[in-house]
């Protein structure tokens, strides 16, 4: 089987970082091709946008979308009416409800549509779901901590309207929460922190509950310096079980359950080609929906002004 | 056929306004109780709270919940699990992501969850989405402008976080949009105006469009004094269709094709007996979701204090 041709569109911090080593990694899928304005890859084709890419006549089966998320639902439609597969980056969109459409799309032309979720694929996810599922819950606490600076470095889209701010690290800790959790969850409250002169929160604390009345807590923070934080804790009826370091480890109590290097975008790529080949799509929008939630629920207060 | 026997909980100006008088002239519904904590009605059995109705043995078939949306996911919950039809009224909760665990509980109890859009059952709604199905639409406009100390008098949870603020009546608008397209519809861009002490926006613009590009434009105004606007214009390949005085009214060009009463909560009532008889629910989140979207993507501008 000839191995899938993909078009990185957008070549960012994220493509480079994560997206071109794990298709390196990937049996099934090979780059074939760039669209990006401001960037190009040795010996790899290159286009200034999407539209250019699709109108060369280049030869790709597919193209993953590492653009910010407020462009990339008008990218995505057009990959897809010209017949190409579409890996999105989280979040899938800006909006909830651009997605069904694309959904439509992607069905119409028969091709596969996977909206990732990177920390779904980070190793103590799914042994910790196993787990949870055997076990009766009695609460959750999140903290997800980190230092804009660091790792959004001069990323201004992140604070425009759409662009989630505190939420775009968040969104993961939520994406991990609606995999491993054996109900659905919904928030019940917000309280959401904007600086002056920004568009989207930079901290925020979520409630959130399941049906049956399960307490979470989520404390969220982008201005967390010195030790950065990505726990998830659940209290269950068989002890503490703590998901740390945005999920690659895993302690039950003071016992470690597991401790491995992530690799979660080689994971993305290995189901992007299993999806393709099995002519299937990927899109659950429960994070992004809870994200939404937040802001229609929310408590807004203003808090100081933030420049990188 | 025996009627169904309803409760009404919350008795408030909608109960009271329109649910009441729908009920009575709808056959194979009547009204058997009420649970409401500050008010009650001569000869119909009165509880304080809906647990205590359904403590009660109070033989009831179906809860209608009037109550504020931030309070009607646990009153919806607690009447499926003890195996009464619910039906919503708009918005039908606080939140997009708690409706999920209450379709399945529905589901799970052979109970119908219907959640109310009481402007799709204006009688031009019917009448414009037949004509705009066989016509190129070339853009839509929405002017929903209200004086909501005249609508909503006193209604402080409409300003509380959950309580949407100018998307109360606004919604209507939306709940009507995706009724008489053809196509579903997106938010592309939105400013939302909070009262310096509120935490809902008092006034509103939204970007939307459908796959195909259509440009759909709305203004929301909470201050509207003197003449009330509730206008939808679609701009189509043959004239301007307006529907108008929230969907009673329907032009085009200069020429009436629909001015009729309005019977909305006849036509809610007479759905909800139609969808208990065969079993059915009717739960459409997509004028709920298009309001997250718009907190989720709104550019936030404050303007001055409200108080009613």
């Amino acid at each position: 089987m000839s191995p899938i041709r993909l078009a990185i569109v957008g070549l960012g911090k994220i493509a480079r970082d994560q997206h071109i080593p794990a298709i390196a990694r990937t049996e099934g899928i090979a780059l074939a091709a760039i669209a990006s304005r401001n960037a190009a890859l040795e010996g790899v084709a290159h286009f200034a946008t999407l539209d250019e890419l699709l109108a060369s006549g280049e030869a790709i089966d597919a193209v993953a979308l590492c653009t910010p998320p407020q462009v990339r639902r008008a990218q995505a439609q057009a990959a897809l009416e010209a017949g190409k597969h579409v890996l999105l980056e989280k979040p899938p969109g800006a909006t909830v409800s651009e997605l069904g459409p694309l959904i439509a799309a992607a069905q119409a032309a028969g091709r596969t549509l996977f909206a990732t979720w990177h920390s779904r694929f980070a190793p103590a996810v799914e042994p910790v779901r196993a787990l949870l599922a055997g076990r009766t819950l009695r609460s959750v606490t999140i903290e997800w901590k980190e230092d804009v600076r660091v790792w959004h470095p001069g990323q201004e889209w992140i604070f425009e309207p759409g662009g989630l701010g505190v939420f775009d690290p968040a969104i993961n800790a939520l994406s991990i929460l609606t995999r491993i959790l054996p109900r659905p969850v919904f928030v019940t409250s917000a309280r959401l922190a904007f600086p002056a002169n920004r568009d989207a929160p930079i901290a925020a604390e979520l409630d959130l509950a399941d049906a049956q009345g399960l307490p979470i807590r989520a404390e969220l923070d982008f201005l967390q310096t010195g030790p950065q934080t990505w726990d998830i804790r659940v209290d269950t009826d068989e002890g503490l079980l703590t998901l740390s370091s945005g999920g690659a480890k895993l302690f039950h109590e003071g016992a470690t359950l597991v401790d491995e290097k992530e690799a979660e975008y080689a994971g993305i790529y290995r189901h992007f080609v299993d999806l393709i080949r099995r002519g299937a799509s990927d899109v659950d929008l429960a994070p992004l929906a809870l994200v939404a939630d937040a802001f229609l629920l929310g408590r807004r207060t203003q808090v100081e002004s933030f420049e990188y």
